[in-house]
């Protein structure tokens, strides 16, 4: 089997010593899919695990280190589904990981409501004022503006997959939270563990990690914060661990 | 002039220069109103600023060293009022500090709609489920406990009092962040500035900084976040110059 097509890269992930297939024409993945997939709360071995908006299906791969239970990616674009598909093939892990391609909001239907025990999502970031702001690259415009959802249909399509007491991680940006609050609560999605990740000490926070608990009680927790850089510029330990193992197994460009 | 009564003792602000009454039976101030007064934006020459649940009024002192705009503070209890009143007058602060003894919920009858630029205020934390887990100390009690008002009263009041364009800072516990942000918007002081405070690296955040702009537009910025205490259990470099000043007047007990 040819694994890649066009100007697609077989890229590693060196902490689950996994491979993944990207494009940077199409779409690769960020910091901020590591970053919700060592936040998000995954059963060990029982309970059905869902990631919506899953791209490339980065993050049913580093899932996949966490957990032997069955995870479900669903992507809209038809692109994205197909590298993820090839990305699961490569690693052998067609038997864990299923990827869907369709759209999140026909989920509930699809797959049943309150089926899952956790649900993961690294939803678009950006409303969209106007055309001419978006990207005009139609791949990224789609997974980065609320084109084809908002922010709403995420966290109503998230409340009606998940099971009563289920898991619900969302990653976003910190302009959001007023949202992401009013519109979890609206949605049963009672929010529990809040974390904030900044570039650098002494830098604003750039990306929150929010996990709600559906009917959950109210009682947030906000996490340790997390750093992406030192201030000498050099990955965290945290976040090299996170992306290249306890060991450091890789160089910053696969030397 | 007999400065102290009872047990109370003239304690030191440090990095202010000025003296302060206290009392362990009646109220001392915490780290959070020295992280509030240090938070909240104040105009430097002309507006007006007011302190809602003001205590010993360590707010309006510690803001005296930042302004030269008049400053009222608000305090319901007699004692605490009477405290309050003394200390200004020790400092030789009453052409800039009046302290109000009342009830926050009558202050826009008593002092006008719309009238201030800036307003901060550190409520009492705890919602009150059975009299019980209050605390016994009725001083303490009516301080910590939202005993004579709630957090709905509090914010109802500062967006009553503020200008439209004013700022009203307030300090709280992470686990009320979610009604905080709830209040807020339906009163109408967006939140702006989000702080979160955390005991020392690597813990969970027990204190967080919260600014709303009356009728501002919805644009949450984090700021980077503050330690108290560094891992070896002396104060951080941040905490340390807030509470002893650039040059560390002053040593932990006033030794």
């Amino acid at each position: 089997m040819d694994w890649l097509t066009g100007d697609e890269r077989l890229d590693f992930l060196y902490a689950e010593g996994l491979r993944i297939i990207q494009s940077s024409s199409v779409f690769s993945f960020s910091i901020d899919a590591v970053l919700l997939a060592n936040f998000a709360y995954v059963p060990i071995r029982k309970g059905k695990i869902l990631d919506l908006c899953s791209g490339n299906g980065v993050i049913p791969l580093l899932l996949s280190g966490r957990t032997k239970a069955p995870i479900i990616g669903v992507e809209l674009q038809g692109k994205l589904h197909n590298m993820a598909v090839r990305s699961v093939a490569y690693n052998h892990l067609e038997n864990q990981i299923e990827m869907i391609h369709g759209d999140l909001k026909e989920m509930p239907k699809h797959l049943g409501q309150g089926q899952f025990d956790a649900i993961t999502c690294n939803p678009p970031y950006f409303q969209t004022p106007s055309k001419e702001i978006q990207n005009r690259n139609e791949h990224y415009a789609l997974a980065r503006h609320e084109i084809a959802c908002t922010l709403e249909d995420v966290i109503a399509a998230c409340s009606k997959l998940a099971k009563s007491g289920a898991k619900v991680s969302i990653v976003h940006r910190p302009g959001r939270l007023m949202d992401l609050f009013t519109l979890m609560r609206e949605y049963r999605l009672e929010p529990k563990r809040l974390q904030f990740v900044y570039p650098k000490p002494g830098k604003e926070a750039n990306i929150i990690l929010i996990e709600g608990v559906k009917d959950g009680n109210p009682d947030l927790k906000v996490l340790p914060p997390l750093f992406i850089y030192k201030d000498d510029n050099q990955y965290s330990e945290q976040v090299g661990e996170l992306l290249y193992g306890k060991n450091g197994g890789g160089g910053n460009d696969g030397s």
